[in-house]
């Protein structure tokens, strides 16, 4: 039998308690032992919730009591449970967390501290997909040529809908907080900040990298507006939020911002609340991911799944997926490094000479475009939508700042980056 | 250091000796130690192979060579490679096979003789894709609701061709001889067989549960016509060679057919001579992993994830998945007691009566129809389109039958499943 501490029951914490129990019987044949999940600590015993196991205000019945084997930390937060977490290796605890923060800022003292400890996280990147399983041992073979996610299933619920209804984003997000997918305050969903933590996790199992969310390039989905996603479809393209992973030559690319996506790739076809993760391997080509990235029984099921490992094997694969450095260490591309390409609206004076203008500063910036189409609005004013070809960013950059400061255009440029 | 030996250096097994030379630093990296391809046993010497190892027709130097820890058995067949493998794991060598013949009769014998010695098998099913990594590991906290796969690439290329070209079966399986995604003799693929052999392994790792390929139902895609694929067109389905697992109650489904799929669910999604499998479970919901399902380095990617499981921690999961049977054993269901929706093509005498003598032969067999559809032929014929509402494989059987032979119904009449 092994003994579970749940530290944090809310809604995640609750499916991890009563899935052990009502799955056990298929728990228990696979992992070879009964998993039992023993206490629950909570900061708030009065509060209803909906579990059978006991629970306490006292986070040392779990941590000091010797007869728990695994501390499954669920409470949130960063520096709280890192001390938390830290104390729990210490009294030779194996751990398991959904937290995403505490990864993205300590998962190197944490693999230092886990050395001899499991210390598991499937959870906590896109929900119940097991990606960091996939990642960490079915592609080890592999050298990870890029990685692309959508890790956010708030983003992704209000891109699909703004595609397919047409809609602005202020309506959806109206629709998406009274659904309970975007919470008061969406900055953390909306702006990014919650894909470029999952982003940070798999970058560092795919290659190695130990960066900071304040270091990569985090865009959010805030500025998409009506008139682009019209765009989008006319040109058959998909919108998606997404975290991405890159290796060029000895440098690493993460960043995380919208994209323009060709219809016809796997992860433009991944729609509404759901997570994707494609993965390309030089030896195995793409491969994709899919399934629910939140809801506390889809995150509960990767939450188990690292328990069952543990009951089986103990200390399993290196925790960040490796088990030493061989090879130059890469390093993080700079922002202004990045090369893709770009969509552009340019809201212009419809006028002579406006194109020339317009043209100039491209060519003296070093981009090249790829497609052009003119779209006249009311009063003498038009839209130009253009595409480029590959180029730097920091060229495009310093293009839509002289862009934004010429007399013909008139507002600020609006720019989505394109993969494709 | 640790030393590999190839059985059977064609496609795949070059692959992965190259690619355990080509990507040795990032390997070395994940796995702890510098793996080796140490020697490769052939048939002939005499062939040209792109390898750099060592070649050798005995195969005695590696099972008998004590410095050899994996052998990797490459080289197809069933019983052959069977004693083979028996051989590798009594002389205490940890084994990692492709082989989906040998799993689909011998993986319970396997699973006994490696109780103590890690023996793997991720290339098997759905080449580089990690599945049973994912459905194994990943997943291991659900009861298993049901599997779909799409795990034949030369089917799915053919069956997208016919979609999207509306052309005729025996010229696109022409085409798919020539760009070599067909055998010259093609039924192992066309027939549904090597879907049966990944299926059976997945329906051990899902549910427990030893059959032979011979006991369950295999139906292939050589009878799928172009007026079929027409009106799945027209009624926004896709047509898919499919595995698929299912629990209902205590009994599982193993049935490999063609199958009308609704557009928008994701394994309709996946086309060409790529692979998906989509897994349902009682917690997760539904998740889907995509990629190639064959090619050499594809399939060595997978070859080579398991040999650096193996590096990293010896014996791993249970083979099968579960270390020990938790409640009823469950057994598959008839063949004849399968419920699901049918599509029906029936080619009629187009005069009265024809409907009223159809109608009551569904009738008389419980069959309730969701969606009818006259098309007018020449010469006082029609097709009648035909899907029905969820109904018992043998009232579905029975009705065919006394379709077939009634006087209105002019030829065979055409049935492919609906999974919605």
């Amino acid at each position: 039998m092994l003994k579970v501490g749940i530290i944090g029951v809310g809604t995640v914490g609750t499916s991890v308690a009563n899935i052990l129990i009502d799955n056990k019987n298929i728990i228990t044949a696979r992992a070879g032992v009964e998993i039992v999940p023993h206490i629950g600590v909570v900061s708030n015993l009065d509060k209803k919730r909906d579990v059978s196991i006991k629970l306490t205000t006292d986070i040392n019945e779990v941590l000091e009591d010797d007869s728990i084997d695994i501390v499954v930390e669920l409470m949130g937060g960063i520096e709280k449970p890192y001390e938390i977490v830290k104390r729990a290796l210490e009294n030779g605890k194996a751990v398991v967390t959904a937290n995403k923060a505490l990864l993205a800022y300590h998962r190197y003292e944490l693999q230092e501290l886990a050395s001899d400890t499991p210390f598991e996280f499937e959870a906590a990147v896109a929900g119940g997909i097991p990606i960091i399983n996939a990642l960490r041992d079915g592609l080890s073979a592999n050298n990870i040529k890029s990685i692309q996610g959508i890790m956010n299933g708030t983003c992704n619920f209000m891109l699909t809908k703004m595609i397919n209804e047409g809609a602005s984003y202020d309506q959806i997000l109206k629709e998406a907080q009274e659904l309970g997918y975007a919470e008061a305050d969406p900055t953390f969903d909306v702006g990014g900040f919650d894909t470029a933590h999952k982003l940070l996790i798999l970058g560092s199992i795919a290659y190695g990298i130990d960066v900071k969310p304040e270091e990569i390039l985090i865009e959010g989905i805030q500025n998409i507006s009506k008139i682009d996603i019209e765009f989008a479809k006319e040109f058959e393209y998909n919108i998606k939020l997404l975290g991405i992973a890159k290796k060029v030559g000895n440098e690493i690319e993460l960043r995380v911002h919208p994209v323009l996506v060709p219809l016809d790739k796997m992860i433009a076809k991944v729609d509404g609340v759901m997570n994707g993760v494609s993965v390309v391997g030089d030896k195995v080509g793409e491969t994709m991911y899919y399934g629910a990235g939140a809801g506390g029984d889809a995150t509960a099921s990767a939450v188990i799944a690292n328990i069952i490992d543990i009951a089986r094997r103990g200390k399993g694969s290196p925790m960040l997926g490796f088990e030493k450095q061989v090879g130059t260490q890469p390093t993080l591309m700079a922002k202004d490094d990045i090369k893709t390409k770009y969509y552009l609206r340019l809201e212009v004076a419809d006028k002579s000479g406006t194109l020339a203008k317009v043209a100039k500063i491209f060519g003296d910036n070093d981009i090249s475009i790829e497609n052009m189409m003119q779209k006249s609005l009311k009063r003498e004013k038009a839209n130009l939508l253009l595409t480029t070809h590959t180029c730097v960013e920091k060229d495009i950059k310093k293009a839509i700042d002289e862009l934004e400061h010429s007399k013909v255009v008139l507002t600020k440029p609006a720019m989505i980056r394109i993969e494709d």
